[in-house]
């Protein structure tokens, strides 16, 4: 199958990337680098070094044995993603070309626009190019758990049947997002089901949960072919952070109690629920949602298995609660379903520890890298607007 | 009170500027003329003449006896906004500044980006000021009737209790818009509502019906402080351009078998509603949402009811269905609530053959206007892309 990924050159896009060109599929990618600028901006790098995308390229050649079909450019400008589409002719996009993060959303009014107009326009090009070009074409679409919130009911996948005053309907599912960022998906949800019903375009739209790890198996272990990996405050996510942090022997920080909860999967399992969606298409005109995540666990479990796993590796890791900098609640129900991608075949990993043992592995290797970027752990986005640090729980 | 109105030079906005003036309130506006531009694009004009700003502003000082304080400028320039805030320090800001035309926004990709482009950052630049200039102001937000889309059941005000698999929740009532236009009000909704939940502001989110009309009562009879009247395919709305097409003796064109059914009301009873919303504010930190129209009927229903008036004035209105332009369902149960406004005292004008007999003694003195832009009136914008002329139904 001829499958495009946007967002190629980030974290999950170029895992994905090799996975699905060694399982007998032709990979495009659109990328401009923006998550390498995102990321400086916010102080930081990615713990694991990444080669510049020419090297990546000729290793991937090399190391895969095809080419990645790689276009340059920004998914805002129409004109480049109608081309791209026309040259390429993807039968599936993998949209993953998103500026992901919550944090960088809520820094001040310009990034919040630049957030919601970089999303959701880039999704709004992809569905008229579609449209234009590749109207059979299925487009995966990555969306997130936040959009929904924590509601004090079970979360369904995307849509519920409801009855209301004697009366029933199938409808979307509320959602409740608690960012700038998160609320950019649950526009592009809108938009993206707008275009399935009244086009006849056909979507996935995947609400995935927090996604950690450094690796997967079929990865080759080459320098220039490895993965991005980020700790920061914006792009670090809950588990790779708090495995940075006991690597260079920092405090884990948890924020607030810990006791919210969140949907998780590590890499190797986001890549296998990704694949398994782009070779099991939606009918024409059909939009459906898939939760995708594996383990449900507060952040405060979390922190405790990194620094169980830590210590493992002497690390003598220590967790130390911070004010939490956002607005969320810390505690609620959370009951996600998340029986679409076990229905299609996914066999979840299911072992948490030996993911965390890999990781500790490789981020090891890099300590120094980390060591580097130290401050760029301590979180001072708030969600108040202002930018003062968060002090220490007692 | 320091009321400040967004589009203030449009349709609703104008009229509103006067009656809240006259109603002891100190108005300011903001616009940068582009529905003037929009209409222009669509090969159209205002059927009665409408002054320049300049000559708008001197005949208000002369009939309204106050001066209203106009600030030109682009709602997606944020130092503009916040600029005009700081100045006028608002106690309520009425955001009437969208694109509010759906046919307009299904034209092609660069319609459809730039009316969500448009209303999203608009009302992010206004959320930002707010909490950064007067974080006590009321935002008095319009959306549409049109974010719900044609529900199976009941459509309460914004939110509804529900059970689902025996646990309670109060959530927002799932939106299905039906053009990237009304999609853009739904982002808008969710993004007001974070706001209010995560930040303590405070808005009224108007889900307003269809609007006709030419007239309110307080409005001096002076040629310079007219409001606009548009027929067009893209920001007449359908009463509106069924009188313009009566007046001029072409048939009067509902689209499709004209069952569609919508909620209606008149002009000065949308400004009446929007004054009383005005007036009761919410508590710091409520997100609160008020359906607003007065009367439901279908599509057909009121192509009859203007041909029965415009009969009156001997015009010989005929009626012909045209194939609808549009994707929405044509048969559909439909029953929004409608209670919060009448809760605060609003009295419904309720009859809109009263109505329809002052539009037309006012669009017959210009004919002419109408007769110029004839062409106007029939849709070529289609949703699925094309732009070809609707044919007649048989």
């Amino acid at each position: 199958m001829r499958i495009l990924i946007t967002g190629v050159d980030g974290y999950i896009g170029w895992a994905l990337s090799m996975h699905l060109a060694l399982n007998g599929h032709e990979v495009a990618g659109i990328d401009d680098y923006s998550r390498r600028r995102w990321v400086g901006e916010m102080g930081s790098q990615s713990a694991i070094p990444i080669a510049p995308m020419a090297e990546r390229l000729s290793a991937y050649r090399k190391h895969i044995g095809q080419n990645l079909r790689f276009y340059k450019g920004d998914l805002t400008d129409y004109n480049f993603v109608l081309n791209a589409y026309k040259s390429f002719q993807p039968e599936a996009i993998v949209y993953l070309g998103e500026m992901p993060s919550a944090p960088y959303s809520m820094v001040d009014v310009h990034h919040a626009v630049y957030t919601q107009q970089n999303n959701i326009i880039g999704t709004l090009n992809t569905l008229f190019a579609m449209r234009e070009v590749v109207p059979e074409c299925h487009l995966v679409k990555l969306g997130t758990m936040g959009e929904y919130g924590t509601p004090n009911v079970d979360i369904p996948e995307g849509f519920f049947e409801i009855e209301y005053r004697g009366r029933k309907d199938k409808m979307m599912f509320p959602r409740k997002a608690g960012s700038w960022y998160h609320q950019s998906k649950v526009h592009d949800t809108n938009n993206v089901e707008m275009a399935c019903r009244i086009w006849g375009l056909r979507s996935t739209d995947i609400m995935q949960g927090v996604v950690y790890g450094t690796q997967i198996d079929d990865m080759p272990r080459e320098k220039d072919l490895k993965t991005r990996f980020d700790f920061d405050q914006s792009f670090g996510t809950a588990i790779n952070r708090f495995c940075a942090q006991a690597v260079i022997g920092i405090p884990i920080t948890p924020y607030g109690l810990g006791k919210q909860k969140r949907g998780f999967i590590p890499l190797r399992d986001s890549v296998q629920c990704l694949t398994i969606a782009t070779e099991n298409p939606p009918q024409r005109g059909e939009y459906r949602v898939f939760n995708q995540f594996e383990e449900v666990y507060s952040i405060m479990e979390l922190a405790q298995k990194v620094q169980k796993i830590g210590n493992e590796f002497d690390l003598n890791a220590t967790i130390q609660p911070l004010e939490n900098p956002r607005e969320e609640m810390e505690e609620h129900y959370y009951n996600p379903d998340h029986d679409h991608f076990l229905e299609l075949g996914y066999k979840p990993t299911r072992d948490m520890d030996s993911e965390l043992r890999l990781m500790f592995k490789d981020l090891l290797e890099h300590k120094d890298r980390i060591e580097e970027r130290k401050e760029a752990h301590f979180p001072d986005i708030r969600w108040d607007g202002s930018r003062r640090k968060s002090s220490v729980l007692k």
